[in-house]
Parts: structure tokens; C-alpha cells; sequence
């Protein structure tokens, strides 16, 4: 049993998704493919790298992961594997891997199929095969030399005073949910039965809550999401509208 | 060989339902995953409901189906299994599974596996894992109490008179198709050989077409469809944006 | 291993894709059932035509391709199943076929499980039925008479002249790239070495590119796709958006 997942920005309405599947079942008939989503915004190397931070773990060990958004395509950028103690990956070093570099040991690979890749599609020329092939057994003569210093994006942190902490909406999902890069892990050490005041776009709310139905009704309201990150949403809303916010946007915490 | 299908409000440039089939895959490798849909409308419980009285029937039998459209996750609603003769359902008890309920002897049980659960993300922590573990076997140690009254929608039923009969539009496809409540049956027992007029939204249709290729161009007709319902159409166009129609809209038949 | 893909315009919101593979999976446990797309532009059979020849080449001997784009279900059109030397293909006689119909030796045959098909969705009724029992064995009990003119769509050709060449958009992907019908075979014979002029909607583009990133920001440009196709494309943009660019439009190209 392989599993190989498949995250782009190909969208929904091409065959480009579709040959990089053929490509992968005629070299592992036996792989389970899983659609993470096509609908990466185009060229959107930091959401395809916090989507896939979402999901890589929850899959069993022994996965391979493939993330084809990569603007460079054909150029300079290398075409990558990165294994980890449990997972493969397999896409563009471009910075679609910057969680995972992040939070792990890794080692990179430059791929070394590219003879007969054209300019334009690694997914179904290099990246679609290599996945398939090291699904199948960990395929050293298609692997070049290691890669030293893979890209990994400049990710904002949040800024800890004593009074507070200012983070940043780092992703917006379907819900309109605005998602930060505060953990619940700093509130609970640095914030603990203390009394929060939040302020985003103008708005300030009061405190936290555990699910969205506690929250107010078309009121934007705080509480750790299932990334265990705290996140501003609105109850049966979307707080991305209601708000105005976008990625970047700024988040400050005060407690006393 | 099990098969559990997924339907959801996720959205497609997320990593939830990926996530979801993670968890599933990491508890049932051989599991057949099979994408429903994740474009419910947004915390869209009707739509949910309309949608999988459409498909559930078409699998075969052992099928588990998870339906994910639960704006009250984490709160009072229970996390439910379904069990009816041919298959078992797995979702929030909030209506999602009214049609399934209203149509076929079923027991509902309350599941239990809420202890790490995230408070807004049963989909991962509980629906799935659920779904994975009893696609293996009936496991009485993730079952609570039976749920006596399950959750079931207001489903509007159409009303009929000796003259003909009022129903409504309960869901608009993809096609901008408008389908009714009013049944085939209903109309082939009731006005069988009869001429049919049908009022809707100002506009009047005489008769009934059997394929929508039989339709006038951009005029609306009305059709017996898939579903075996009343269904107004546009061929090759879309009834919902020339009839200004919405769900929950009157439909009256008359007949002499 | 049997390999069924959908490739259809019921869009994603709706319960007809799941209700295929429903029908699929219960005559076929073992099938891989593959998502191509379901997002083909509502009855556009030219767009499902195009899409399907940029994937079934991937997919290994013996994948069964269903392709549902089908405006005149239930009327005149034949459902049909094209059998060529690695493949087989399954859908409406409508055009959907053309280019495997122009690229290959096939031979088309009437599928005959109509009797209790629905009127309205063949899908379900027929091509479900139909590809799961022929990735299972070729069996001649579903099939009728050889169709001996099956339709194909009247595709525009490129036309060359002494001094260029002049064909049009045929295709616009995800991205807004332009996908014309000018091979770089065409153009590595007749101009290979000679300086190229290219025009569209205006805009005059000199010289060919190799890769996306080779292009100025912003401004349009042309390279050879993984179609082996001229494509005009924005990197990191939308030419179809900077043109104004549609299906049909023309392009021109001079050589000296």
C-alpha cells in the first residue's frame, strides 16, 4: 500500500491534474491517490505551504506528498525530494516545504529526471514519476546531490512584550475564518487565566471562546482552532468580510 | 474492500478533508475514499441533506458515509452514527441525515470518541476516525446511548387540491436546474393523462417535456428528472437565472 | 487493477458525480475510479474534447475514460463506447471524441443498456453501468452496432503560408494561458532558426521563450507548452485577461 497525495494550483477545470495521475497509477497501479486540492491560488507558494502543514501528519507513515506550485518551473529552482523520518516530498524548492523544514529533520534531494521533461509541466514530467517510482522503493539513481540550504520562506513570527503579543494573519480558509500564527500554546504559558483584549482591523474583542456557536452571532470572535492557532472567526459568517482582512493583516493580543 | 464517501462544506483550497482522509487511511489503508463533494454551501444543512439522498443509495452495500456540514461543532449537537439495513452514515445530529431518516428503518447512536477531539474540528477527530474504524468492524467501544429522536429537518411537503397541487423548489443544481418536491409518482397517479399548466415565478409552462433536448431554447420547462421529481429547466441554459428562482420558491401545478 | 476516470460538467456541488461512482464501485469493487475534472464549462462539449486528449495518453492500457459532457441526453445522439488499441472510452456521440478520433484507429460501438435509464442523466444510467463492466471484461451483451460515422467536432486547422502560419486560441487553461492549435513540430519545421513575429488581439510578441519564468512580468509572451502547443502566457499573470483574449481568437505568426 503507497499513498500519494497531490496538492496544486492546476485548478479544477484542466487535464493537468489528471495526467500527473495517469502518469503516477502507470508506474504504481497500486497507489492510492489522494486530491488534497487544486485550488492552490495561482502561484501561491505560502498557502500551498500552510495547507500542506494542515495535512501531512495525519497521513500514515511511508506517504508521499506531492505540492506542485511553482512559478519557476523550468529555471533555476531545483526539482526537490526532502524525507523525513515518517514522509517523502517531492515538488519544486521553492518554499512549498518551508513548515516542514521547519519542524523536522530533513534531508534534500535534487531529482534527476528531467531528460525528457518539457519546460512548462514537472508535475506530470518529473514530479508525478519521481513520486510514483520512490512510492514504489526509495530509487537512488534518481536522486542527485543533496541539497544544502533548501528555500524556505521568510515566515513572519509574532512579537512578545510583556503586556501582549502581535502576530499576523498568516492564512484566510474557505469560512472566511482568519487564521494567525499565535499559537495556543504562547496564550497558555503567557496568558493563562489572564483577561485578553484582541484587536484586528480596528475591531477589539473581548476574551476568548471555545467553539464557533458560543460566538455572538455576526460578531468576530477569537478561540484556538484545530491548528491550535488562534483564529478570528465569525459564527455562521465570514470574519475575512466582515473584517476587511487579508493575509498580513496585524493582530494584537494585550492581557492583564 | 470498504468504501467511505465524504461530503462536506470544506471547501477545495483547504487542508480539511484532506486531513480527514489522512486520518481515515492511517486507520484503514485498504479504505476506498470517495469524494462526494466539498462545496456544500457553506454551514448549508438542507443542501447537505438534499444532496446525499441523491447518491447514497447508488453505493454498495457496507458503505459508510460521512457528511460534514456542522456549524455547531463542539457544542450541544451529538456526533451520530446511522445505521440503517445497507449502510451507515456518520455526521453531526443536526438534520444533515433527515432524508435517510424519513425514508428507511434506522438506529442512531451517539459516538463516543470526543476526549481529544479539537472543539472545532470533529471532521478529523472524530467523524473520521469513526468512519475509518467501523469500515473495519461494528465497534460497540466508540458507540454510546441510542439518540431516540434524531434531528430532522422541516422538509416542506407539497400540497394538493383536486385541481392540482403547490410544492416548492427545494434544490437548485449546478445546472441552475430548479427541483421541486413534487414527485413523478404523485403526478402519474394524480393528473395521469391530464393537461398539465405549471406556474412559477410569473411564468406559465404547458405540458411536460421528457429530456431537456426536447426544451425550447431558453424557454423553461418542466421535466420528470434523475431524482424522479418535478424539475424546471432551460436547455442548455440555466433555469435559475431566468426564472429569478431561489430555493424555497412556490411551484403550483393545475390540471384538467 | 482496473483504471475508470469521470471527466464531466455537473460541476461540484451537486450529488451526480457520487452517484456514478456509487454505481461503479457496487459492479466493480475493485476499480480505480479517477476524478479528471467535473468542472468542464456546462455543455461545452468542444473544452471536455480538448481536456481529455491532454490525459488519457498518461493513463496505462486498459483505463476506461468516461467523459459526460452531454447536452442532448436521452434524445437522438448515441451512447457509445470508442475502443482503441490501449484504451476505452465511454460517453455520448457527441464530439467529445473527436481528437481520439482523429489521432487513432478506433472502433465505435452503440451501448444498449438503455431500457431503464432515466431520461435525463445517462451518467448514472448508462455510462456508469457500462464502464464498470468493461473495466471488468469486453462485454459484448451491452454493446449494439458498430457506429460508422461517430461525430467529430469540425476542429479549426492551422494555415500556413510562405512567409507564416495562422491559427487560433483553442483553448484557455487555469492560469489564462492561451493554448493555440500551432504545433511546435509545425513551427520547428517551417521556421526552425528564423525570427518570429507573433500577433494577437493587438499585441505583437517577438521571439519565442523556453519557460515561464524567461517571460518579462506582465507582458504577454510564447513558448511551446506541455502540449507541445504555441501558448501565449503572462508569468505569474493571465494572458486571457491582458488580451482580452477569447476561444477562437486568432493568432498570427510571420517569419523572416
Amino acid at each position: 500500500m503507497s499513498v500519494i497525495t497531490l496538492c496544486t494550483d492546476f485548478g479544477l477545470s484542466d487535464s493537468y491534474a489528471a495526467a500527473m495521475k495517469g502518469v503516477i497509477l502507470g508506474i504504481n497501479p497500486r497507489a492510492t491517490i489522494v486530491d488534497v486540492t487544486h485550488a492552490i491560488p495561482q502561484h501561491d507558494i505560502a498557502a500551498a505551504a500552510f495547507v500542506l502543514n494542515g495535512y501531512y501528519r495525519q497521513f500514515p507513515k511511508g506517504t508521499v506528498h506531492v505540492v506542485v506550485v511553482d512559478p519557476g518551473v523550468g529555471g533555476q529552482r531545483y526539482d526537490m525530494v526532502v524525507k523525513t523520518k515518517d514522509h517523502l516530498f517531492v515538488g519544486p524548492d521553492n518554499g512549498v516545504f518551508s513548515f516542514v523544514l521547519m519542524h523536522e529533520p530533513a534531508v534534500c534531494h535534487e531529482l534527476k529526471i528531467r531528460r525528457t521533461a518539457s519546460a512548462t509541466f514537472h508535475g506530470r514530467d518529473v514530479f508525478a514519476p519521481a513520486a510514483a517510482r520512490l512510492s514504489l522503493k526509495w530509487e537512488k539513481s534518481i536522486l542527485g546531490g543533496i541539497i544544502r540550504r533548501p528555500r524556505v520562506l521568510d515566515l513572519p513570527k509574532p512579537i512578545v512584550s510583556s503586556r501582549g503579543v502581535t502576530g499576523q494573519v498568516v492564512h484566510i480558509d474557505h469560512f472566511g475564518n482568519l487564521i494567525t500564527n499565535i499559537t495556543g500554546h504562547l496564550l497558555g504559558t503567557l496568558a493563562k487565566n489572564k483577561t485578553l483584549e484582541i484587536f484586528i482591523k480596528g475591531a477589539t474583542l473581548h476574551g476568548m471562546h471555545d467553539t464557533y456557536e458560543q460566538c455572538r452571532t455576526a460578531a468576530p470572535c477569537a478561540l484556538i482552532d484545530s491548528f491550535g492557532l488562534l483564529e478570528i472567526a465569525v459564527n455562521t459568517g465570514s470574519a475575512s468580510k466582515e473584517l476587511g482582512a487579508r493575509r498580513g493583516d496585524a493582530v494584537k493580543i494585550l492581557w492583564k
